[in-house]
């Protein structure tokens, strides 16, 4: 059977959408760590990343699963977050071992539907 | 030959950094065209695209691919942009047709090194 490590990573944010926490965590290694280099924090270990996900206070969260590639023990996803007061977005790049997710590498943004700066005006047109 | 997304996503970074726009834009189909979500952007044609990124006014950048995952016609990358003021990452998901990019999803999000927001702060720690 082909490795695939994709299952684990999209079985982890579906079950997070579901509030299946225990499930969840049974898709993370027990020494997972996951990076947020924007802010530079660090999770280490499976119950304090399942912990602060509990505790997350954005309102009415709702996850899908947009993109998921992935190569041998790799995976990347572009996870849609939608909330009652904004459209969030995880980029999140995985390590697979044994079935399990050992290590994230997570970046957080928005949809912001900016207006577009003057400098690239010129050469953009808006997303519909 | 296995078909590989990877290489030209990986080159067009490179060349990029290289600042060999020309060659950059072999790697872009003619109609490529690449959103960005989080301003509600599209650059519609390889053209548009190239004249955007060597117009890019930020001082003195240099790119590193960081991440580079691919699998059947799509590729996903974690690229690290240096500029003297700033580390801006991008996170970009990619379609390739005939050894071309033809798509691109493109998120820009930086190195803040923000404090921890209180909510989360007993389960984390700071990268070194």
């Amino acid at each position: 059977m082909t490795y695939d490590a994709a299952t684990p990573v999209r079985e982890l944010w579906e079950l997070f959408e579901a509030r299946t926490w225990e499930a969840a965590g049974r898709r993370l290694a027990d020494d997972f760590v996951c990076e947020w280099p924007q802010t530079g924090e660090r999770f280490c270990g499976r119950d304090n990343f399942l912990a602060m996900n509990q505790a997350h206070p954005a309102p009415n969260w709702h996850i899908v699963v947009r993109r998921l590639i992935a190569s041998g023990t790799q995976a990347a996803a572009e996870v849609i977050v939608t909330t009652d007061e904004a459209v969030d977005v995880c980029l999140g790049f995985y390590e697979v071992r044994d079935g399990q997710i050992s290590h994230g590498v997570e970046y957080w943004t928005e949809h912001a539907n900016q207006p577009t700066p003057s400098w690239r005006a010129e050469w953009t047109e808006r997303m519909v």
